[in-house]
């Protein structure tokens, strides 16, 4: 269990011969899993994780399981295999940096044992087969890291074989359950005959709802503001919505939209939805019935998807060094130290947008969406692309922050911030803009023009050089007011300011300076 | 002059408050050319210089030079303008970190006096007005730190009203020579009337040979085995290669087909060839006549284009930090520095990629276009774009590399090199080796070949884990050997190179593993 865990021993040598020693700053975590088997390794760069490695193998172990919970010796052959293939890169990493999980298969399996003494000896490592209760712990763990939340949340994991569910707040679980219902179990039980028909989705659906019962006065009673969803399930709906051009937040309604769609696909040999990944298909039936049946049993309102999950929790109980409170916080830092970023001047330029935006506030309704919270990140990051090259640099920062992990971020929050950093100066793409789904065009080009003007404001990267300004919106025409003769004396700033009234105009903005 | 600059005083001071010392880590070098004055502001990040700033404007100082080499008035209040924006960042800026100098038509006005007097009170700072001969020798400096030779190379650089030659070796010139001809005073000589006649063309040439010759002789009799451009019209001319679809290599003959295309314009309002930047059209026909006259009497075979000149010769002599002998070298570490490269495995990797490449060397060519050099340098940058994301790190390390500046690489060589990272792993994209003009694609695919392998044989991180390897050759068939009953024992290698088997063959190639 994640307590349990020993504390990871951080003694760095970078600089050892790598003759007899390990690497120490590498960590690995295996999470033998009830479908695929699955190893990460990573470093820690700059304050957050680096993945360097990944393997990962359709094990399908709990295809092996049978009736009275006897795993077969092909499936195990099958894990053994598999884990000789782990234990290749294993045998390189120090034993106080690796964790080796077991799930729901191996939980259930009465002839276990079998399985793990065969497996310690390849992995030369001990394997930890963990509860149900422990699992879900666990998962929060690896939620609470990757996600950012001060209020309860609600975290969903839809296993193969299980279902986690978890209350908690900040690093803390509150309330954990453990249930057998998983995406392969249910898609042997329900859609053996691999027919997409409404009677086998409402009797897969129906026999969730039913095992959900045992738990959810338990969870009813504690509230939660938020609900998290840490599957590969959740994944593929919210792949799915945003393929089809859906904002990423998940509804009962949008779930039902989905399998209509799906049943329409008839059989699961011809599922075909856009924003389906081909590896997700088999068992995303079967996943979907089991969300529904949550959402409903629940009453869950609406649910993001969540960076991390069991094996981010593993990985984090080894690296105390991060447990940060707050993650996009961390996130933010991270990327400072990663690009090098002029930390003074990014806070600068952040404390003069949210001055700007502060000023607007009651006008331009900037509290929604945590649209604060999303101009700061941005303003943290605006220069992040200066690592890479001067004058395209807002479209490099962009590039690094569209392609990066976030935690802390949602999809759509992290698409805002690439928008916001994107359009931070030089022409103003309105169409980066619209392509973000957090918010409307209107709120994302209002967070765009304040972040505008406090990097131009900032320019002189001083603070006692900023100027006291005054902004004012009249039906979204900003007026900026300086000191009286402040221009004459700033004939730099003035250029700019008039180049960005310029810029404005072009994306059918009024800016008026004086 | 160069070596007359103060030594800079590099004392750091990044965590004092900023209330009333300048920023101590920033510098700031302002060129006032005869055509455009610059602003450049850097700073010094990882082990090279990253640009946070940059002010440009064309004040076209030389068109207020009369015959008489009087400056008007007129002009000099267009300079003092331009110099009052620069003055608003400079003063941010401590002396020591700052350089100003002055070039061509400062150099000639009789009147000078009265331009630097105001110039200076603007802007608080010194302006060395440098001669031609100091700025060759600057330009040389510049070109040093941002091309990559051992060998004795030719610098030129065009300028508005004056270009400068130097042949030198490493950090060291040898022949300088400065001569009063440039892009703006060829211009008003010789395409006055805007025609774009084989008339107009042949008596700009002609001067610029009559000019030229006065220093032949002196330059003959120093050989040199490479030429570098560093001007705006060489830069021009590459473009327009680059464009057109030919490689970087100017040589006399293309620079005659670009000026029959000049011609075919007829007149410089209409000129428009595939390429050709917009704000250079102006300059351009009396910067190519002059390129011209330089490659026929110096007898250029071949010239390539320099990352830098005057204003980087000024900024480097700034920063002694930077005096290293290897400017491809120092690229190359300062972007494992800046991107938190693993160095001991980046060597790892360039070491085995070396040996495999030195077991083909005779059958593959390897040697030709600095072959080894660039998989070299692809090997230490490889991981590049892990920072950003596991997954698509080889194509965000393609992002970087491809957006950076590069100094001590050509253009063509950043190709290549963006190329390889690019195909470093994963499937491969014949299409992104064709993109590249260093060499051919089946040059270019043998090198990513040998670098694929390399990879995969270093991917346990550790020295010792290296197998004894023989690489062989038949038809651009590859076949691998591996000691005997090494695979079986290393069932994760063996998936991989299995898989690198089956990409190999998608991209139209045999290898073949025993």
């Amino acid at each position: 269990m994640a307590q349990d865990l020993r504390e990871a021993d951080l003694v760095k040598s970078e600089h050892s011969p790598s003759a007899t020693v390990p690497h120490s700053d590498i960590y690995a975590v295996i999470d033998l899993g009830s479908n695929s088997f699955h190893m990460l390794m990573v470093k820690v760069v700059g304050g957050s994780v680096q993945v360097i490695g990944r393997v990962k193998r359709k094990v399908r172990l709990a295809a092996g399981l049978n009736d009275s919970l006897v795993l077969s010796h092909k499936a195990m052959k099958r894990g053994w295999e598999c884990l000789a293939l782990f234990a290749e890169r294993l045998q390189d990493i120090p034993a106080q940096n690796i964790r080796i999980v077991g799930t729901a298969t191996l939980r259930l399996a009465r002839n276990v044992a079998t399985f793990l003494k065969e497996a310690e000896a390849i992995l030369g490592q001990q394997v930890q087969v963990i509860s149900g209760e422990d699992e879900a712990r666990i998962i929060y763990l690896g939620v609470a890291h990757t996600s950012n939340s001060d209020s309860n949340r609600l975290v969903i994991d839809i296993g193969g074989a299980s279902t986690e569910m978890v209350i908690g707040q900040g690093f803390t679980p509150k309330v954990l359950a453990s249930l057998n219902m998983g995406c392969v179990t249910y898609l042997e039980r329900y859609f053996a005959d691999q027919e997409l028909t409404e009677q086998n989705f409402l009797a897969a659906i129906s026999a969730a709802e039913s095992e959900t019962q045992t738990i959810t006065t338990r969870f009813r009673q504690e509230s939660w503001q938020l609900a998290v969803g840490a599957s590969g399930t959740v994944q593929a709906v919210q792949e799915i919505l945003v393929a089809q051009g859906k904002d990423e937040v998940i509804t009962l309604q949008k779930l039902d939209d989905i399998m209509q769609q799906v049943i329409a696909c008839v059989h699961l040999e011809r599922l075909n939805i856009t924003g389906l990944a081909q590896e997700r298909k088999q068992v995303f039936p079967s996943g979907l019935a089991i969300l529904i049946a949550l959402f409903r049993q629940l009453d869950i309102q609406g649910m993001t998807l969540s960076g991390g999950a069991l094996r981010e929790g593993v990985l984090y109980s080894m690296l105390p060094q991060l447990q940060d409170t707050n993650v996009r916080h961390r996130t933010v830092n991270s990327l400072m130290i990663r690009y090098f970023i002029d930390r003074q001047h990014a806070e600068r330029v952040a404390e003069m947008a949210l001055e700007l935006a502060t000023q607007l506030q009651n006008r331009w309704d900037l509290q929604k969406f945590e649209g604060m919270s999303m101009l700061r990140s941005s303003a943290m990051l605006h220069e992040l692309g200066l690592l890479i090259e001067y004058k395209n640099h807002h479209h490099h920062g962009a590039y690094i922050i569209s392609h990066s992990d976030l935690p802390g971020f949602t999809r759509a929050q992290q698409q805002l911030v690439m928008a916001l950093v994107h359009n931070h100066r030089a022409e103003i793409m309105p169409e980066v803009l619209a392509r973000q789904t957090m918010t409307s065009v209107m709120l994302a080009g209002r967070l765009t023009r304040i972040l505008r003007l406090a990097v131009i404001l900032s320019m002189r990267r001083r603070h006692e050089a900023l100027p006291q300004v005054r902004l004012s919106v009249h039906n979204e025409c900003l007026n900026l007011s300086l000191p009286a003769g402040w221009l004459e004396q700033h004939p730099l700033m003035r250029a700019e300011l008039e180049q960005e009234v310029q810029y404005q105009q072009q994306a059918g903005w009024v800016l008026t300076i004086n």
